[in-house]
């Protein structure tokens, strides 16, 4: 029995997300039915993150126990060659034993992706059409504020369970180029929904309709009266997981 | 009555083609829907060509004939408003009462593109994946062998309703960045499924399973041998379409 970890691309578009489920297409279904038709055994893979419907991947980890009789090229070439074409596994390697793609994870890194063009790109579908005014240097003035050790209650999807709202944001990256905007978020760990309402309120913010300074008071006193809204799965990518 | 002529650019991976049906999405039908929501009218829409099933458009033009009591950018901004997220229309304008997106049309070119990396990237799904050896220079080759005015017969989807199969193909340009190559046709108008079925002959050239010179006698004596294989609809493009 060999841990293997598997780094993973997807589009998500056409999946109910990452998460086994019987009703709808997902990703988890489809690799462990590949697995399972290659190595002729049962095989639950843990994914790193259970990103959501129409959420992508660059760089999503997973992890599973296997007896594995061929070179990880082998496998991973007949991995790619029995996957839908909307996934694809960029690199398998061996790991130790206590190795988990989900407990191991010490950070992660997503991407979201802005149209900010006044019409809409068709070929765009992997981005969030936003065709408002935005002042650049006030998004990355509150981005600048929400980075660091902060409790994110109020970035946290509303009925999602209860626990620790406390996370560290290593960085926010803001740029632009042409009308396309990208915003990079690395931490520790995030709650369910933070990246894509943390990208909402960013633009509420760039776009004047949310005044940069109660971010303050939201980190303080959590409340949900400025982050009632989410950006759309569709512009959104876990690009890597980070181990030690 | 005026006659209105759009331009219209489509994702068609989600779409059954451009052709009103009643069972599957299709281009047209979503189009006409918002056109008699905004001008109150049962409205009827001649595309320039009847796109395929997974067929996109950067393009498309597409002629109606209506009252319209509003000017047309505001036509147009509401047809924005109403279409899905995969259609965009990109220009409207009257034209005189014997045009016809069709029947005036005097050429089109098409885009398609391929992916020539080996391994396939998940976001490139608008790309024919083609991890083969591939030799440019045989395919510009071919390509220049195909310009002209030919009988395509044997570049014409079998099966497919008889009529003349003479046409002129006015440029073949094929050019590769990186990984990417994009073969631009242009041509008084092409058979159904032509475009396809060409990009399939050329890449098989490219890859040395079809000689070079076969094209010569194919174009003489149609035959099917070399040309039964039809390159995936998710690469191609209705770029442009002509009229005088």
């Amino acid at each position: 029995m060999q841990v293997v970890k598997m780094i993973i691309a997807y589009d998500g578009s056409q999946f109910f997300g990452w998460q086994r489920q019987n009703k709808h297409r997902n990703v988890q279904g489809e690799i462990e039915k590949a697995l399972k038709k290659i190595l002729k055994q049962v095989i639950e893979i843990d994914g790193a993150g259970r990103t959501d419907a129409g959420v992508h991947a660059l760089g999503q980890v997973a992890t599973f126990g296997a007896v594995v009789p061929m070179p990880l090229d082998n496998l991973k070439r007949a991995l790619n060659n029995e996957l839908p074409i909307d996934i694809v596994v960029k690199a398998l390697s061996f790991e130790s034993n206590d190795f988990h793609a989900r407990y191991s994870a010490i950070g992660k890194t997503y991407v979201y992706k802005v149209d900010n063009s006044p019409l809409r790109d068709v070929f765009k579908s992997g981005m969030y059409h936003y065709p408002y005014d935005l002042d650049l240097e006030l998004m990355k003035a509150v981005a600048e504020k929400l980075v660091g050790y902060h409790n994110f209650e109020a970035f946290k999807a509303s009925g999602s369970s209860a626990g620790n709202p406390f996370r560290t944001i290593h960085s926010i990256e803001i740029k632009k180029e042409d009308n396309q905007i990208t915003m990079t978020f690395s931490g520790d760990g995030f709650l369910y929904k933070m990246v894509r309402l943390l990208v909402a309120f960013i633009l509420g913010v760039g776009n004047k309709r949310i005044p940069l300074d109660v971010v303050d008071e939201i980190l303080k006193n959590p409340s949900r009266e400025f982050t009632s809204k989410v950006a759309p799965a569709r512009g959104l990518y876990l690009r890597e997981v980070f181990y030690n």
